[in-house]
């Protein structure tokens, strides 16, 4: 007989589930989700600080309509008929590198700037540098500007909070994601095209410099898009009728109306 | 051109994204992963404790090791090579009437239960006649006993959660499903068959006082479960060699060792 | 260590696969794709003419253009840069009740037809009850009308195929499913509401009449159909843009001329 | 309102289904499902041997019984009480690099060779040049040797039937793929490795020979694959209790003994 495969993250024992040795009860009530995200892939529980930066980051991404594929996809699905989860699940397939993708993608760029600023040059001509790089091959760089979005207060907000958890303040030692973002900022500009980090850029920026792998990244988004897709295909089963013809280009909110967070927790 | 189709949970504008009519940006730093959830799926926010119920069932779910068939679906699937979101929509697809779906089948025994009580019956006569139904039918009562957790500390501390958010506390008006609960555990303990209620069905219970539709409960369990499945996932592709057999009976936890809960948030 | 667990699909040993027995190489060359679908699913081999008859019903549904939810969904997850695996099974998980699923629900109707047949009513008093039954409990009867097609030249090729294997031709001893079909088409003509069977309807008729259990029925669909998911997914990966609003009510063909079926094998 | 989009696949009008301009309703009957597939991935029909040569690459690949990923995972799936179609699809996204990719892997390296010996080189040449590239690079060479068959029937038949349609016999003319893969066979052994070309490699060889892209061959694969999967999925519903264990390690065939092939068609 083969030895026992091994497996670090959850231990099952009767009557205990620990997480990366931590007993998921005694978290009950005390851990967040956000927390808890970071505690399973990362392997150590966050500050109080980055654990909230890290239910920002998830509810920043829970929904953006009706209109990305991971919605049409499960909603699509759906209508035909299949359970909840067979219908989420094909939502779930539908992140990948050009949905979801550009924060993976983004924190490799904001990587590719941080590891030249380490070799002696300045973020600015780092930043010049790789921004020619990739025009010289004709590539893209994602996670700046937004085909809806030119002033995404979403991106501001999650600034503040890594600010507040101490992510990317290091003026002195090393430079940070966080700090090559805004590099690459001022080096769009300067080339004449202002082009401001996204909402994906900046998580990009903030979950490398919080350590994530980047093929993690994706996973994230994921778990926080995971609640929105629940909330389209409950309202497709409930509300529309099977097998209609969903067109992209062509719905309507008709939901509550605007209103203010209420200032709670 | 037909109508455009309606949808009312996400209203997006130039830099502004708002979920059932509040701006993501406003709620974020302020409000929970679990109250958006809540928010998501039932149109209104939770007040405090409940959204801190609500993570405690987020937190409750969020992975039980390498045997359950959504573990084991997504690491099979990520052992062919498949992306991180194929593998973890495989994971998602487990998750139905026999996984996770004890959540919705007690829920619904406790309606059952609770339907009885407001016609005349106490709690215990209406479980009484509830066993006794399923036993006739040959059918079994899902959220009851645990083939490996026998008093399983996430149960009780769930309970816990709920009284401090109000939840299932209704001594003298309509009984609460959180009531039938205990009124079965306790009719299962004159039948002469001690099941404690476990942690499914203790979160069908709660669900079910907030308010959860019975078919949304097992999209919570996918939301709860997504970071576990991408956790499982990146293990297997980081750990494992690719097109292992996987055993599920035979595995071992090799991660860090018991440790206490940070007291923290 | 528990028993080993059986199957008795295919038998591997070194050298040899063998499915329900036969070896596959000696198979190969011999037995067509329509006729191991029917000896996978039945377990015993079909003489050349039904075998004939799968491979038509194979054929008749590898596709059906670019509007079906399992090409939009197979599309859709393929434009955000899903793997052909990942995309195709998007495909595939959009066959369920709404969609393929008319096949085994006519089964299912012809299967009421013909059990009140074989005790003592004639198949067009067991079709006016049946009719009668479903208008009173308000449901549909799957498999008979189409909104496209009301002549499918398909449904009358499957039925000539299928009197050249003997499946339906029988007169005077018990009633045959196809039998049931015309049964049911004279009824809908009574009522006033002319209805011809479909081609869906004709494929379950003719499966229930080889002996396929109703829940393979939706399977046979998915293997007849998962060609031409490839082709769209293939055809989206090279032709389209990645992340394109994909308005199921608006595309255009611009394939080959209409031209005539070569009269070969 | 935009373009309406393009297709080239299937064209539908009322009572007309044409597949790159060919009326189904005249295909079928006269048209093999593996024609069909030609017709549909490379846009033109196959001449009858050259049909036969599919039908035989879709047979061999059928089944390869109970521990291919893609049948661990549609059981994994079908066990938790997940559909038909949500579980062959969780078998279809098992169908990646490492799981049928040996097939569209080793097209690619014949390619090389094929490559190379364009150029001036012998075949001979050319394979000694590539298999020293990948020992060179650490990399393995896909489609040769196998765990369990040692000299599988299946590759001989398909050599055979491929001999038959005129694929890849090209003495004087262009190397043909088939060629470079018996090249490759006597590198390896002129290397004092003996590694015979697999029913992978030798399907890889043929479909390249035919003209189909590297990027399609791993489909051919999925809707070989497909009958098998429902079968599986169907067994286990039918057979098996939900949530068992599944190791699949441990199995055991118990259906019909060894049979020969009827010699009909």
């Amino acid at each position: 007989m083969p030895d026992p495969w091994p497996t670090a993250i959850t231990n099952i024992k009767p009557n205990s589930v620990r997480v990366r040795g931590y007993d998921i009860a005694e978290l009950m009530g005390r851990c967040s989700f956000g927390q808890m995200v970071y505690l399973l892939l990362l392997g150590e529980p966050p500050d109080a600080p980055t654990g909230r930066l890290m239910e920002a980051i998830l509810v920043s991404s829970v929904d953006h309509g009706a209109t990305p594929p991971s919605a049409l996809a499960a909603r699509t699905v759906a209508s035909t008929g299949a359970s909840l989860s067979a219908s989420v699940a094909a939502g779930v397939m539908s992140i990948n590198r050009h949905h979801g993708g550009a924060i993976e993608a983004c924190a490799h760029t904001l990587g590719e700037v941080v590891e030249k600023a380490r070799f002696g040059k300045t973020l600015d001509e780092a930043s010049d540098d790789v921004i020619g790089g990739y025009k010289k091959r004709g590539e893209r760089i994602a996670g700046f500007g937004h085909r809806v979005h030119t002033a995404d207060p979403r991106t501001r907000r999650l600034f503040e909070l890594a600010a507040e958890a101490g992510v990317g303040n290091t003026p002195d030692t090393e430079p940070s994601h966080v700090d090559a973002a805004r590099a690459l900022e001022r080096a769009f500009a300067r080339a004449g095209k202002p082009l401001p980090i996204n909402v994906d850029g900046a998580i990009g920026a903030i979950l490398a410099d919080l350590g994530f792998d980047h093929a993690t990244m994706n996973g994230i988004f994921m778990i926080a898009r995971a609640p929105g897709l629940v909330a389209h295909v409950v309202e497709e089963q409930h509300r529309m009728k099977p097998m209609r013809k969903i067109d992209p280009a062509s719905h309507t909110y008709d939901g509550p109306a605007d209103r203010t967070a209420p200032n709670q927790e």
